[in-house]
């Protein structure tokens, strides 16, 4: 189980390999909201998303022996550049399982960052399987997404530093909210500003289709997606955690869902007004302000921006496609 | 003149208005370049750029006749919405003279701050001439873009910024390249950084065709440039500024000079590696490392990214233009 002292454990162990990202803020996004939104910009974070501070703090703990042993991970995209560079900077290697249609750029970074890519056939292989097989021939550790707690407390780190932050600017918060794919991020996070703002509510951002987290939540129970595409691919996944779904039941108010029209508004606002990149599934926290589902006026909100790994074709595509 | 101290109380007169912006780092350009390099992200400034520093501290200083009488400014671009912004948090009045070809969103940035904007025909009319008009007949205290001790100060909490966020590393650094326009954000961090690290090189950053502070320095007097356009026009100035100039003359040690190719790619790969949106005036550093001119080998670099303003469409026009 996580706890806010767990959390600060995993703060101490990956202080000196992640950035304290800052929060920011803009004056046209505040006006047109009535309220104040800070952003937590993870895409400012080492390898262009959150994923680094669980992988970090999982790999930190392995004992000598499965240090030596490495370690082996499953990802298209985000997950695959944490773990990579994670364990670069523990000193031990990582073996990343890719589909062979992952983005090139992609590819190329989890190379870069000293891992070894083996990429598979998404039509024929299963990629869970295939990371297994080579965890049980080679002893290598497997480094789960997100069911796992050392992953969460590592995310949760994020939650420990928008208090912080908050607390420098003299402020609390009413609410934050959160892109949702298996809820670590959101498990990890929110067990953080649970503990040290109890009054704060969270949410959970989703896009249509995919919001297996907002429908669980409503359930009681997971449930699961129907199979299909989006365009916010980084917080994809079946259904909700099996270790991060209780603890999202207990901590998390809401679950909001953006539709793709919603999200290229969010990154096409996030570019002009805050001058970041942000892939779609970063930006779906600030599509479910923007599109007035969660209402800001006389709030202050944090909306956490998960990630800005994409290239500058799609970027430049969602941006021509927002509406309006 | 400007010193150590008189930039320190500036940056406690800022304080509560300004953004203290993180370094950034990217594994990728460390790895490439063979150094390390750091990067003050100004594009994630409040207004998108590091004007509001030295506006803010300037319209602080008014005394309160002043304050009652309000302010006015030319620019086209950074400096309006610095003015702007800056006013609207004194709670001061601003009128900003500004092309009525300037980008719209420019006009409605400014606007949306609260200042009235004055537009006048490029062709025709002597934007100087039509502010100094508006200072005589309404008492409005004109704020300077460069040439003004106060805006220096206020830009210079940059390089204060820096050493303490290098300190809070356990970094020195060897270098800081900064773009350079009329000369006021050089002179300012230039001194702090001489101040506080005086072993550190400082470079200026300019764009082919509008070196004026490059061969200014060669030459030792303040040469001007020949009329015409660049990409980089948030840094083009007819030439450095007069109280700027001796100030740069001492601190800096040389001035680099970038191609337009040079800009675009360093934007590509500031929106690749570091998620973020920069304006071609503020990549000039960037361009400089990248295209060979500074050699950063075995190096710690700090890099100036000095605004992220401008629109989605020059955006991405910039990044397909980006050779290679």
């Amino acid at each position: 189980m996580i706890s806010l002292s767990s959390i600060q454990e995993a703060a101490k162990r990956i202080d000196s390999v992640i950035i304290n990202t800052p929060l920011l803020e803009s004056d046209f996004i505040n006006k047109r909201s009535g309220g104040r939104i800070l952003f937590k910009p993870e895409c400012l974070q080492r390898t262009g998303s959150f994923k680094l501070r669980g992988a970090y703090n999982r790999i930190a703990k392995l004992t000598e022996a499965e240090r030596k042993r490495g370690v082996v991970a499953f990802s298209s995209g985000n997950h695959a550049q944490g773990v990579a560079a994670a364990a670069a900077q523990a000193g031990t290697t990582a073996r990343i399982v890719m589909p062979e249609d992952a983005p090139a750029i992609k590819i190329e970074n989890t190379r870069s960052f000293g891992a070894e890519v083996i990429l598979y056939d998404r039509a024929t292989g299963d990629r869970a399987q295939i990371a297994k097989d080579i965890a049980n021939e080679t002893g290598a550790v497997m480094i789960a997404p997100y069911d796992d707690y050392a992953i969460m407390e590592g995310q949760g780190t994020i939650g420990l530093e928008i208090i912080e932050s908050l607390r420098a600017k003299g402020l609390t918060t009413d609410a934050v909210i959160c892109p949702a794919g298996g809820g670590g991020l959101l498990a990890g996070t929110s067990t953080a500003i649970k503990a040290l703002s109890p009054e704060t509510c969270i949410y959970s951002a989703e896009p249509e289709g995919f919001d297996d987290t907002a429908r669980s939540l409503l359930a009681g129970q997971r449930l699961e997606n129907a199979p299909g595409q989006s365009i916010c691919d980084s917080i994809v996944t079946h259904r909700p955690g099996e270790l991060t779904f209780p603890i999202n039941q207990r901590n998390v108010t809401g679950g909001l869902v953006v539709t793709e029209d919603d999200v290229r508004l969010a990154m096409k606002a996030a570019f002009e007004n805050l001058k970041l990149a942000i892939e779609p599934g970063g930006a779906a926290g600030l599509a479910a302000i923007m599109n007035g589902q969660y209402d800001c006026s006389g709030k202050v909100v944090v909306v956490i921006l998960s990630g800005g790994n994409l290239g500058a074709g799609d970027f430049a595509n969602h941006l021509n496609a927002a509406p309006g």
